[in-house]
């Protein structure tokens, strides 16, 4: 009590009590562990793989929903209905944020809390914006890691939304246990939008905004994705009838019941036939490998005798002294068999 | 002369007669130089640096033009007219191609020769088809090389090409001295077909087919883009009035002489203020830095303790074992500082 550094015990509490209170479902404490995960300091990486390691023992699991949606499509809203809808089923509800685009502004999307503004304040849900980093490897590490939280902080089910560009939305199809496609009602030229690789990942696409004058255009645009499902070649992961596309308004509440029993219905035939398991395994060694390659690529830059190195080869290349190739294999003896 | 042994010695002359034979231009040579570099065996790799390494004391330098066009805008036309145009005017011209896709077929875009009949006939080309490789590292590196053994070959302009879909375009923009962007005759809608980033990248437009009953959509087409290209911000390597569109016909020959006279004055203004060499020395050292990352990475898939290290590891993070951070802090100790 009065031994450990008065700086860092006024930061965190120590690694064991952290521990304890995340697995004790307290959200202050999440909410601390989630920014000691995105700290990139040294000695927070290793305090973070410590803590993971740790609550990796508690072998929790929520159902994690991959949901991708543009701006417009009332993505917001919809999360906000459809959280509420888990909470009043009995589940505690996290949201993760995971916005490509926040790496320049330095905002995300959920910075403005009060577009969620009932779940935000549900004592049985938890949100979390996106994580500002420079790049994305970076940006999928911090998120599977807080997914890892929020799992050992007992919740049910873990929303990880993104908005539909670039390579956001593969990040965190691979991440999910479901991924849901949230679309706006459009008429049948948009449809070509959906990027086809995109749709070959979606396990359930929800057509938001089925009320008022939308509804009959909801109605229309969702018999065509449902057609273009049917095109798609069967999955092995899928049972009779899936993917599946769905009518939902945010507004009226429309479809929000059906939309969580078919995601029900999947995830727990999945558990049954075994691709459940096994996609989370394969999903897990891909983030190993993936951060082996990180990690090894990072000493090129972190290293200060490797950087001099690289430096002083790479002015030689471009003055025509060196060819790429005989400079790198310079370098790479220098970097040890 | 009988020391050799025999059947590398019916593969392939010495590598000192070699690098003699390609500087001297002969075709044969330069293309046995070529299936040496496309070669992944580890004895011809080091022999491939070998010879690059000795050719490049030649500081020869050819034209680099890069060329991107999809299917149907009438490439291999354009380039069987423009390449004997430039033979015409006293020069050697090669073309090598870059086709993302013959990684998959084993195919490749100038597989069928027949299309360029003359220019394939002429002694003073050499037509390379695209190397069929698994990844675009890989096609990136060989291309890279084979462009430096054709300028060692002693030609003075080197057409790359490549289909425009995917990374393929921004990988040729960055081997080229100039990039061309080659269009066919269309609607203003489907301007926004090209992505904006390969726009930014042209350094001149070529709408081709503007003959017969597609001349005044192609004369609409060259003034939409010209239009387009004075939206974008000056680059500091253009001098006045680049980039610019211009109209051409394969068939009829229109503008292919303004096309090259365009392209020999940005070149030589270029040239004149210095943005030519510091094009190619930050290109150089960029594949320098890529080199150097693909061979590190190469290391988990190579060293056979490695992989077996990974593999091990791989199915302690898939069975929950281990987190993925804890398990690649592991592998990247035994990779060793």
């Amino acid at each position: 009590m009065t031994a450990a550094p008065p700086r860092r015990k006024a930061r965190l509490p120590d690694l064991d009590t952290l521990a304890d209170r995340v697995a004790a479902g307290e959200r202050r404490a999440l909410a601390r562990a989630i920014t000691l995960i995105e700290s990139t300091r040294p000695e927070d990486r290793a305090l973070s793989t410590a803590l993971l390691q740790k609550l990796s023992g508690l072998k929790r699991q929520a159902l994690r929903i991959g949901l991708s949606g543009t701006p417009g499509v009332g993505k917001s809203t919809f999360i906000e209905a459809f959280g509420i809808a888990l909470i009043d089923a009995g589940l505690k509800v996290a949201v993760l944020a995971v916005d490509p685009s926040s790496t320049r502004t330095g905002g995300s999307i959920l910075g403005d809390k009060t577009r969620m503004e009932r779940l935000s304040r549900a004592p049985e849900a938890f949100i979390r914006p996106s994580p500002s980093l420079s790049h994305l490897g970076g940006v999928s590490r911090r998120t599977r890691e807080a997914v890892a939280l929020v799992e050992a902080a007992g919740f049910d089910v873990v929303l990880i939304e993104t908005v539909g560009v670039g390579q956001s939305e593969t990040m965190v199809a691979e991440m999910s246990d479901l991924f849901v496609l949230l679309l706006a009602p459009a008429g049948g030229d948009e449809l070509q939008g959906v990027k086809r690789g995109i749709m070959e990942t979606a396990d359930l696409i929800l057509v938001n905004k089925a009320d008022g004058d939308l509804k009959s255009t909801a109605t229309r645009t969702c018999a065509d994705y449902a057609g273009a499902l049917r095109l798609l070649r069967k999955r092995p992961e899928d049972p009779e009838g899936f993917p599946k596309a769905l009518m939902v308004s945010a507004v009226t509440g429309l479809g929000l019941e059906q939309a969580w029993s078919e995601m029900q219905a999947l995830a727990k035939w999945r558990q049954a036939e075994g691709h459940w398991d096994a996609r989370r395994a394969a999903q897990a060694r891909g983030w190993f490998e993936a951060e082996v390659r990180a990690g090894l690529l990072a000493r090129l830059t972190e290293d200060t005798a490797t950087r001099t190195a690289m430096d002083r080869l790479g002015a030689d290349v471009a003055a025509g002294k060196l060819t790429a190739s005989q400079a790198a294999e310079n370098i790479l003896e220098t970097l040890g068999a």
